[in-house]
């Protein structure tokens, strides 16, 4: 698989090379966790605030209101075709973010580091949060690494936390929809999800499915501009497409009619998805969104996600409904309906 | 050691009576993740940002300069006498957000649940941070968790992320320090680091040795105001006084001495230190601050500490030097000196 980013091409600056693994006292506060910090992490997310090394970082920022949000990270395996570990703890925390319509634009990390861990995996993922946070175009400004004992942690987990700013006139919420608004979702459902399990079952298809992994924030944008009257957007991961509308369902007090026939699904995916006994509608996305708008502004909403290259594969899947409030109801092809449960858990643990 | 808290007061509410102990579908996105949040989280952190359970917080913040930070907690054991991992989850990223000279607005929770954590002892956790998150006056308003199988993650990790606000004329930094300053502390040191180790080793003393966790918003506005000149506050954590003193020494290339015989030590952390071997000075501290202030504001500085509980035993310890630039002297009791070296690592792993 020959798209899954190679760690040993990050080269291990000195005086790290002493260490060619993770110890305890990279965690520690002393000497090893200095150099940690400087010859790794800093020259990684070069930031002028990281680079003051106090407590917390001072940054500037308008005045009004704030979007605040934290996510966890414990996928397995780190690296996978489509990103790693590094590129979903920046995306995942900037499409918290950019689904409440706030332009994501401080973030910060914190590591939980197995003792062992090679510092040219560590190496590895922190560049490819360098590069995700340049795309996304946020500032790593602050940090914290902790080690613990080798056979706990699985390498390395992430966390990472965000700001961003929300436009006076934004206001979405999961309660917001309304009988007769649109569903749309911004393009094909299922591929994190069936990416990770790929690798983790040593499946082969005939093409690598790969991630979906990307920063939402310019769909997001663009269909609050398209669409001003929009009630809701959402990023579809973990439960995927199934969970998100079921909660939107529930919080609102509304029904949800999904047009199976509407949902874009690769054929690889669907095929990877028969073969594993996964409903795509339940698998974990990471770079897709679910916007809930008025049926009025349901084409303008379409035509400026299906502009950006993200959301080329956009379609209406959808209507919100008065009938069976909370519940979530997919339309088959010959016109059948049934319930869609809310699993109990996810159908893919350690997926993000 | 009775001040231990007792997590089996928390009573476990309806439905999660179903699942005594964390199972991976807690962390999943579905039904069982929900529950979760609804049931245990969301009645203990009671805020209504969180309550709106959107992909983020939306909230209210001044205009001008934001701090924040991110820590990660992985003590072990979850429960010591004067605390938890939730205090220190809290406290801990409260006293960074202080240390910059912000008052701590809103902190986000990121917890790494271990599959088979008795949710007793979530309960009690999260119980703790709703205190401590009261005492320190901030609002949690951003969550999330996620379940990693049984074996890895040691029961629960939590990272905080949190936001304050600074004011306009506030200026603190390391670099800051001046030859001819005066080094402050507000309180005994070692305390957390031995009270941790204590439990750890089964040593019983004839009194209890209790961590100081606590919040030192107070204190540092309190310097702040009695000390406009204030070049530098900093908590003592991981690395005890010691690092902090060196990194300070470092980033501003001035020296520091140390008058050993006015550090404020509790007799029977002085007595377990000797019997493990350990130099208060490099014990970690979750509630004790260091100040660097001008000479001619050092007694002001004493003052306002000294006024306020948490700084009663508060001492002047040392003074900035323009001798041996980057490094840490100690100065005995007979004149004699000595290098203080930075160690390598910490001296008591996972004490935070």
């Amino acid at each position: 698989m020959t798209d899954i980013p190679d760690p040993s091409a990050w080269s291990c600056p000195l005086p790290l090379r002493d260490h060619p693994a993770v110890v305890m006292g990279h965690g520690g506060g002393g000497t090893l966790s200095a150099e940690l910090v400087e010859h790794l992490f800093l020259p990684a997310f070069d930031d002028p605030a990281l680079r003051l090394l106090h407590d917390a970082a001072v940054v500037e920022a308008p005045a009004g209101r704030l979007a605040l949000t934290t996510d966890s990270f414990v996928v397995r395996p780190l690296f996978f075709p489509g990103g790693s570990i590094g590129d979903l703890a920046i995306n995942g925390t900037v499409n918290d973010l950019a689904m409440v319509g706030a332009i994501p634009l401080y973030l910060t990390a914190g590591f939980v580091l197995e003792e062992g861990l090679p510092l040219a995996t560590l190496g590895g993922i922190v560049q490819r949060m360098r590069a995700a946070a340049r795309a996304a175009g946020v500032r790593i400004v602050a940090g914290d690494t902790k080690v613990v004992d080798r056979g706990h942690g699985d390498g390395c987990y992430i966390n990472t936390a965000g700001v961003g700013v929300v436009a006076p006139h934004v206001d979405l919420s999961p309660r917001h929809a309304r009988p007769g608004d649109r569903v749309l979702v911004s393009g094909t459902i299922g591929d994190h999800g069936t990416a990770i399990l790929s690798v983790r079952e040593g499946l082969e298809f005939e093409s690598v499915i790969t991630s979906d992994c990307a920063p939402l924030t310019g769909l997001a944008q663009a269909v609050l501009a398209a669409a001003p009257g929009t009630r809701v957007l959402r990023d579809a991961t973990r439960g995927g497409v199934a969970a998100v509308l079921t909660e939107i369902a529930q919080a609102a007090g509304v029904g949800v009619v999904l047009e199976e026939g509407a949902l874009p699904v690769r054929p690889e995916v669907r095929g990877a998805c028969e073969l594993l006994g996964l409903d795509p509608l339940f698998v974990a996305n990471e770079g897709k969104m679910v916007a809930i708008v008025p049926a009025a502004e349901a084409d303008a909403a379409l035509a400026a996600v299906r502009a950006d290259p993200l959301g080329r594969d956009a379609a209406v899947i959808g209507t919100v409904t008065a009938d069976h409030p909370g519940f979530l109801v997919a339309r088959t092809g010959i016109g059948a309906t049934r319930v869609v449960p809310l699993p109990l858990g996810e159908q893919l643990p350690r997926i993000c």
